[in-house]
């Protein structure tokens, strides 16, 4: 049995309590909010579960296994790295740090203790997304030509972090997970229409290997709601809509026909190649519990988590470089640092 | 009467026939085309208008008063140029030339001669985008945040433009159109998935004054075909769809309520305002009858077209500007050239 | 303080739980379900409310001044019954009864004891009902033409009833509510497709004075689920589509133009009226909740609930001719008993 | 070489010379109206075509092997007859008739003449209804369970025939060719909104065996214009919608998953089959020009077309049902007369 603490009752941190809760094997002990009033909802909805203001009083709790942070990200490196330090497994929310330095820092104390330490990027762990992973390792795709998201709504402008750290981290988890390649420079641009606050609408173009190329639109000052991805291959064509109920993902038998030696630094374009759409039937398991039986296994059998500290470290490079870009209106960055 | 030349008979040079021929006050004397073939199906749609694959037969015939041009960019500069010369009013197909040099030398030789010169570019003449110029006019918009239009769909791959020249030039226009406003810098992103061919996907950022931002999504190579434009601004925001059959153009009272001094450099969010939508009728006038009887009233009144030379020119600048920013990943390229 | 027992704990019943809990006013007093296993979630879900397998102790409960009953259909009538002969307000689950004779008894038995008697049209209650209710009092439709709704799904087989008084149920409500009129006769054809099952699809034909005309298509074996009404009058049409997150009624101005003298039996179509589309924002208000606290304040009132008795009898009625008309492959049935 | 003339140059007619025309094999030797404007048109449109307001110069040119029909209902069966009797076959717009007499009195004719008599039901001709009746015949669907289709929009309101002779003509076509089954009965309901009109809005059902069930919703005064058509089987169901562009078809792998017994009198659901959903690709193919080459094929190998003068007839004669109930609210009409 393990038991966990989870630190944060406030956006985020009800589903991660709901879904700890509900996980065989798994007990939670304690629910840690500075907010009284959050404390207050938190006992309302678990009689059962203590509750404090208190983070060291679960540190110091050798019951406790695992600690799981969902606070606000200018805090995961110093709360991550007490309950490291207190042996506790970590469930950091995304995104991981503020900085790649202090991602570093966070893997070398996990590993140093043997400890397992997930990152939560939920969407590697949606049925949706495991789905297109499967298509594209049994070369459904073919090769990889553009990933192209859009993820754009009114509401939630954050005040500490711009909206490619809230909503750019989703795709860039998601890219990471499925093409497991790490891109050779980035390109942002953006704008802040609040006067003060951090940029709310981006728009970031990452540079693959052989002409692969990925681009993200995020905003959150638009009148409509839209989650769509299309993802190119010379194969096949995947569009993911993570808005439709149930046809979240359509795979598309269309293309170009391309004529010529492979070789050839020239081809010709013989025409277009537009056949079947195929929408495969998705599993209604929730990504945030499959991701807490996930953790709760990595525990028990000493193995890596598939979003370990390894992975939140690289998109936490991604986001300094899209930043940095950014702030000189799309000049490119090159991403040294791969490992 | 107004006795027009048309040069081209291949994908546009039909609708531009079809429109001239039924326009009051406007004869199609002849038709101009190299392939036989395109000559040929013209003779049959047309039998009563005389063919020819000699430029120079309309150039000679005094009693042509205006040339339309339909053919390849690369040739609208030295066709144009030769019109303008023998006299001839200028209909120039968009992109109005390879290169700004070229833009601006045609400008010289219509203003020299008294001619008018106009470049097809049709969305301006829709009603969808001249609903949305009134609406913005009437303030209904309030100041300009961003433009954010996705173009894209499976075809029409170009060998000499890239996706650029052929796709976000219609935005392009647009902007220009409805903002009436110069960029400060534009940064721009894209990759070429054939090959030897010209870029098929492309990510453009155009900056202005006072933190508006405009992001073009342009794609040859998408499984779907999508047409939709984001406009926000601090008033209203508006959803252009042009996919849609009856409500292309839909007005949002949507936007996020500002507290604090308008004067300070900090604004705080109060809140999101979420009101009525409203798609306004829209009349369903051709844009290319509309743009050709402009055309001829700007002639026959001795006054300059919505869509004239110097606009042209405009577009073509940002056009160069892109093309030199994709080339380096995104490194901004500031608009100086302004006039 | 009003004290209220709730019976039934399947798939309606924890809503009206959650609300009835969180309406100011209320206590929650105890939950009575038949099943061990719903009495243990019930327990669970609600620690600090006593649970019963017993019906009675609720009715010898002289502190519970109302009892809400969420079971299946065929027992309304008899825990009704008891529970208004106990003295208690009732909240009684739609349908109302299984005949309209048990229907009328529980009304008499209601207005001898002077108890309010509600039944869960919830539909009435949600702000998109509210709003096109208003949009008719108002006058923006006109004269009503037709009322065409589509309510079809895969799912939710019943197997006491069939899918008229299942889904069917709603538009009838909806249809009472907005035109406060009752149909002067009643189609209905439908078909069984699992051998000894109930009918599951159904198609339903209310006819109106003045030609006016109400259609309901349900059906519970739909590969598509659809929650679509049309609502014509000769001023304007609406469409109010319940799937919709953010646009569920949409106001046209659209029609026919007619001409002549509106006395005689002869009018001419002049033309096609279109014209603007307008989406009022609806408040996020949910219907269970603002129908509780309608219901806590007919108590407290002593007044009529809008969802009374003699409309819960009105539907019935409708609901016992169409399955009559059903049978008869449509046969018109006249709805005589008009209360 | 055969030799066509065409009667009737209004809505459809235009259509129907162009794809003649284009027909290989097949010459229009003239077109017939008795509107000096719209023989006008002709002219112009076709200025190798000769014209004529006398429909008997079609009838006494011995050089004319075929006539195609394409005017008002009323004048069918008159020039229909008038066609046959010169001995020339017969392409005659759908509904082939007024009455199901005058319909068998064609087909006698033709048959007593050995000439091919074709109705214009188009539907049949396209690639979407090609494809669903391919994976009927497959077996995909299984056993036919129901069919429903809505067919509404604003417009094109007739002032001869109602409706259901305009716009469920369609639906009762493709269910012949689909299922190639006569219903048992008919019920429909309907209603004119404009007063002294015919009916604008109609529902209809049609029984056939073993339970399976057709509807029908059709309506010129609807505010959006719908096509689609839900097509149910016990093993996979289909969505045709008509205004899609690319995605015509969808077969859904849903479905009841059914116990016992299937000679039992009674059965049992256990639960929901959700699978995939696949889009076949549809050819591009024009169903007018389909038709046509059918039509000159049949001439030429003296075969019965697929919309032949049996299947018309049967159309009228469930056209003829579906009107006599809609006048006894409907009260169900049998399908007696078979072939």
């Amino acid at each position: 049995m393990i038991r966990v603490g989870i630190v944060g009752y406030g956006y985020w941190g009800p589903n991660i309590v709901r879904n700890f809760s509900k996980t065989k094997g798994v007990i939670v002990s304690a629910i840690c909010d500075l907010s009284p009033q959050k404390l207050n909802r938190a006992q309302l909805d678990y009689p059962s579960i203590s509750i404090t203001s208190d983070f060291h009083t679960l540190l110091n709790d050798s019951t406790v296994d695992a600690i799981a942070i969902a606070t606000p990200v200018s805090t995961h490196y110093d709360l991550g790295l007490a309950a490291l330090k207190a042996g506790k497994h970590l469930f950091l929310e995304k995104p991981m740090t503020e900085t790649s330095a202090q991602a570093k820092h966070l893997i070398e104390e996990a590993e140093k203790r043997n400890l397992t330490l997930i990152i939560d990027h939920t969407f590697i762990y949606t049925p949706a997304v495991r789905k297109i992973r499967e298509l594209i390792d049994g070369g459904d795709l073919g090769n990889f030509y553009f990933y192209d998201s859009t993820r754009i709504n009114l509401g939630n402008f954050q005040h500490d972090v711009n909206v490619i750290w809230d909503l750019a981290v989703h795709d860039l988890s998601i890219l990471d997970y499925l093409f497991q390649d790490t891109p050779l420079a980035i390109s942002a641009t953006g704008a802040a229409h609040v006067r003060g606050q951090p940029e709310n609408a981006a728009y970031i173009t990452l540079f693959f290997n052989n002409n692969a190329i990925a681009h993200i639109n995020v905003n959150w000052l638009s009148p409509i709601k839209l989650r769509h991805t299309l993802i190119g291959g010379d194969r096949k064509m995947i569009l993911y809509d993570d808005i439709e109920v149930t046809e979240k993902v359509k795979v598309y038998d269309k293309g170009v026909d391309i004529a010529g030696d492979t070789e050839s630094i020239y081809q010709i374009l013989k025409g277009y190649r537009v056949g079947d759409m195929w929408a495969p039937h998705l599993a209604s398991t929730e990504a945030l519990s499959a991701e807490i039986e996930h953790f709760i296994d990595c525990i028990e059998k000493n193995i890596q988590p598939i979003t370990n500290g390894a992975m939140g470290l690289r998109i936490i490079q991604l986001l300094e470089a899209a930043s940095t870009s950014m702030l000189h209106q799309g000049a490119p960055v090159e991403i040294k640092d791969k490992d």
